[in-house]
């Protein structure tokens, strides 16, 4: 990039919020997946008019810009796939305004989930939706992929939480979205358009959204079958039976193999598991998991154990948190972290699926996920030195991914399309839908500056 | 309008689906406000096909199409107020599939909420946002309005319901959007961006819709206040202290002096009332009900008194869906439903300075509403025919809104903006926000003949 422009650049931020070192440049053109990209500068912005100023730069010398929270996409979503300007969003980082009253906040984008928690937490209050990522993941990167986690069972995804948003779109202006109310109806839902559109359509810069009481009460119970299809079938008539868990997880046996081996954990020999929490009053909890208990033991359960500390509680979720890790074990070098979500009555259809699908193709396939909504993260593992290896995983995601429309489903539940996925985007969305869409990003982003290549096809793709 | 596009419209739909009787037309130039238009001609489509036809006929000869479902807007939205063709969904009202493990339903626009929901009642199943006019109102019209109801305080409003839509472009494209999984991140939420656009980005055709199981139990209390504040701060004290009622409505004296005149009901003597609703396990409802009893008493509640009945709680919520019908009990010609929505800590504030304004232009302000969710249905009474009386009616008009947005409100909670309350639109959005609603309008009807003047000022109120 042209010193001249670095040098506007430095002018907008100052030289302490821009960087163009060669290590900072390769820690940021990436995310966790195999997506590779090359960042020609990294830039801080601390004010929403620093972002109006870059961008309006940026269209100027028609220079892509890739807004990043904390880089913890699983699709290539923050990735300058393009070389280009990497606007990093973890210093505008305040949490502006706590409303207890009305069960709200204000935060600008850069501000972690964790922080936001850990601050709400004394006033015995929370926002829910929790990536395995809420450490470091940001607000403004959570509602850019709309993105959900163990409790999104219960409590919904992050559209469901967003009132407004400060934005700046990618020709500059900037704009204050939504309301403060718990409804409203007075113009266009601009808050929706922007959540789930993975920094295509605008930059966020501030968020306010809804909090909620922590609940009164936690129980967590284990649940082991012989194989994921029965998991599947509980599960189901547990979401069915308006039970209302605030998680439901499955994993199945070469997760908790991993698990075992990699947290020195005890499971009993069994096919899946299922590892199920209910929060609530305390007068409402128990009988709702015993319930669910009932309910895995009428489907087969070969044990159903209740967590009988908080400690206990806390190192399951530990462990589901930690299955992505533990699968390194399992010494592939990449993996492809897939997302697929199917309508609640399918699931056990797309379990037996996937296992046909990695004996067909002789490709490990680990699958663990949020199964209550019907989101199962199937991981395909390969080596990709070894291209027979590797040809064989892309034919199982390839397959992966029509299963699940063929069953009606999404090939994204919370991760977003990124890179990873916008070749299989036609798979879900006719072409009118696609147009439109395109139409929308063409409209708010007539040079195309503002994350491009991302979500829709590559032409060569098409 | 020219006889040949009668007849080319006729051609479209056939002679038994087309009317330009003088009766038909002045029915379908209004609705129940008092905003008047002019119909040309009413169409009745038969499928998206037609609806398409229609659209791009008009576009050719740029002649506006007002898309109408039941007809009973609160805000002018379906009213042609420019001369031109009323687009009637009521006979595109098949239930097209009832998915009961998946818990969602696809339905033509034209079928109304009652029928959704009578038809849904044997799987024990329902779509909880009910609109006051739910015996009628139709879901696309739901839909497109983002409609409200008692119930939104525990269950949301359409748009936390609606999963995707079959839509036609004003330009003729006919369009699938959204999924049928719990969760998608695919693309942007051309869904959400449809529900709520009040008719003029989209004409829609079908809904598919999540249900819920019914709740177990019901119960119902009333709570009678010596003022209006009282009440409020009761109904903010409960909301915040997530006891998840399923509805809290506010009464003012006014309006329960109507309705015990106009039911022949009796009411203790009191400044206010709350009506509050509890659903769920037979087991947590009488707990948490007892909870917002105790929290009514502390706020100096003079009375609190449970159902004893369903006969009793059914005859309440009667009560309360007449309200707008008994206010004709006093008399004045015209009414102005407002439907201003304010932070639940700002309802007492807001409570008390309506009886302020009433007060001080001397015109009566019956007041009732969803106070749960701070949203408040000021009606302001006059009569047309004195000047003097409209001038000070306006004048209210002007304060109430300028109120609720000084306290962080919206113009609109549930009913839209249309034609009514268009003026007060910039009141609530900057320009900027304005400025990129009206582009997107541009961008998907560049002829601006979908239900145009609607929602955004015109030049002369601007």
């Amino acid at each position: 990039m042209d010193q001249r422009y670095i040098d506007e650049l430095t002018g907008i931020v100052g030289a302490e919020n821009i960087s163009t070192e060669i290590l900072e440049l390769e820690v940021y053109s990436r995310d966790p997946t195999v997506v590779k990209g090359r960042a020609e500068v990294i830039i801080w912005p601390r004010t929403p008019e620093d972002v109006s100023e870059i961008l309006r730069l940026a269209n100027k010398i028609k220079k892509p810009v890739y807004p990043r929270g904390a880089g913890s996409s699983l699709c290539g979503g923050p990735v300058p796939v393009k070389p280009g300007i990497v606007l990093c969003m973890e210093r505008m980082n305040r949490i502006l305004e706590i409303d207890i009253e009305n069960l709200q906040f204000l935060a600008e984008a850069g501000v972690s989930i964790r922080e936001i928690n850990d601050t709400l937490k004394p006033h015995s209050l929370f926002i829910p939706p929790d990536p395995a990522s809420e450490v470091s993941c940001t607000i403004g990167g959570c509602v850019a992929n709309n993105a959900g986690g163990i409790h999104a069972v219960k409590y919904g995804t992050f559209r469901d939480w967003v009132l407004g948003l400060e934005i700046v779109l990618p020709t500059g202006e900037i704009i204050t979205t939504g309301t403060r109310t718990r409804k409203s109806v007075s113009g266009y839902d601009l808050t929706g358009l922007i959540t789930g559109s993975e920094g295509t359509l605008a930059v966020i810069t501030k968020v306010r959204a809804k909090l909620t009481p922590l609940p009164e009460s936690r129980m967590v119970m284990t649940a082991f079958f012989s194989n994921p299809e029965d998991a599947g079938k509980a599960s189901f008539k547990i979401m069915v039976g308006n039970l209302n868990p605030s998680a439901i997880e499955l994993l199945d046996k070469t997760t908790m193999d991993t698990i075992s081996q990699y947290l020195r954990m005890k499971f009993p020999p069994a096919g899946a598991m299922l590892i199920i929490e209910f929060d609530g009053p305390i007068n409402e909890v128990p009988d709702r998991l015993g319930k669910a208990g009932s309910i895995c033991k009428d489907e087969g359960a070969i044990e159903v154990k209740v967590s009988e500390s908080e400690e206990e509680s806390l190192k399951l979720w530990t462990a589901r948190k930690t299955a992505f890790q533990s699968l390194a074990i399992l010494g592939k070098a990449s993996i492809l972290i897939e997302d697929i979500t199917v309508p609640i009555s399918k699931v056990p259809e797309m379990l037996r699926r996937i296992q046909e699908i990695s004996k067909k193709n002789n490709t490990l396939i680990p699958t663990f996920g949020h199964v209550g909504d019907g989101n199962l993260h199937p991981h395909v593992l390969y080596d990709e030195e070894n291209s027979d290896e590797y040809t064989r995983a892309m034919n199982a995601t390839d397959e992966i991914f029509k299963t699940a429309i063929e069953l009606g489903g999404t090939i994204s539940g919370e991760h977003g399309v990124g890179v990873l996925k916008r070749k299989f985007f036609p798979l879900e969305h006719r072409a009118e839908e696609i147009m439109l869409m395109k139409r929308i990003k063409s409209l708010l982003d007539p040079n195309n500056i503002l994350n491009p290549d991302k979500i829709f096809p590559l032409e060569a793709e098409a």
